[in-house]
């Protein structure tokens, strides 16, 4: 793990132990109502769509950890792999942005490609 | 762009531009022969495997952005976005390991959902 703490890591790094630590109400106290996020899927706009995104991840998280937490005074970048009820081994980074000490911006990139196979084996199955 | 230049960073940056440049062979220079890289289809070792992956890659690119590159001495993570013949806006994360100026690690994260797509839809004709 390295980590190279700013002010804008800092937030995210309290964001990223909240929902891995499975306190997703706590997490959501440091995204901002008008967060833009940039998932694969595509764009969703405000809290309640990014609730709606990452509260189902965060419920089927079973493993975390933190691989590298940089940043500077504005924007910060995770990267950390995960291991999921359908999906082990399941990494992501994230690119931030935060004012006045909330997520105003989000960048999620990962691998939807195991995660649309372990559906359709469910469905299949 | 945000960029915070550590010496990994530096020689991320080297690499990234070189290849982002269409200059993959230059891009090599930076890859150490032992590399092992995390892809999302698994892990590759070494040069030539690393190689196979990304140079194919770097053919069918026809747009990069980088958005953030942050690290400290040894280790290094990028942010870019890309525009490909199958795929336009694929953002990709490389977390990267630097020792005596040539990357030794790389975890590169990316969606493969929608170049899936894409071979499904050309196959499909």
């Amino acid at each position: 793990m390295n980590e190279n703490r700013g002010s804008a890591v800092d937030i995210d790094l309290a964001y990223h132990r909240a929902w891995t630590g499975h306190d997703f109400e706590l997490a959501m106290t440091y995204i901002a109502p008008t967060i833009v996020c940039l998932a694969p899927a595509g764009q969703l706009d405000g809290a309640d769509a990014f609730r709606g995104f990452m509260g189902p991840f965060a419920q089927i998280l079973t493993r975390s950890e933190l691989i590298a937490a940089f940043g500077d005074a504005e924007t910060a970048v995770l990267v950390y792999d995960t291991d999921t009820i359908p999906v082990k081994n399941a990494p992501a980074a994230e690119y931030l942005t935060v004012r006045d000490g909330l997520i105003v911006g989000m960048r999620i990139i990962f691998d939807r490609a195991p995660f649309d196979a372990a559906r359709r084996a469910a469905a299949a199955g």
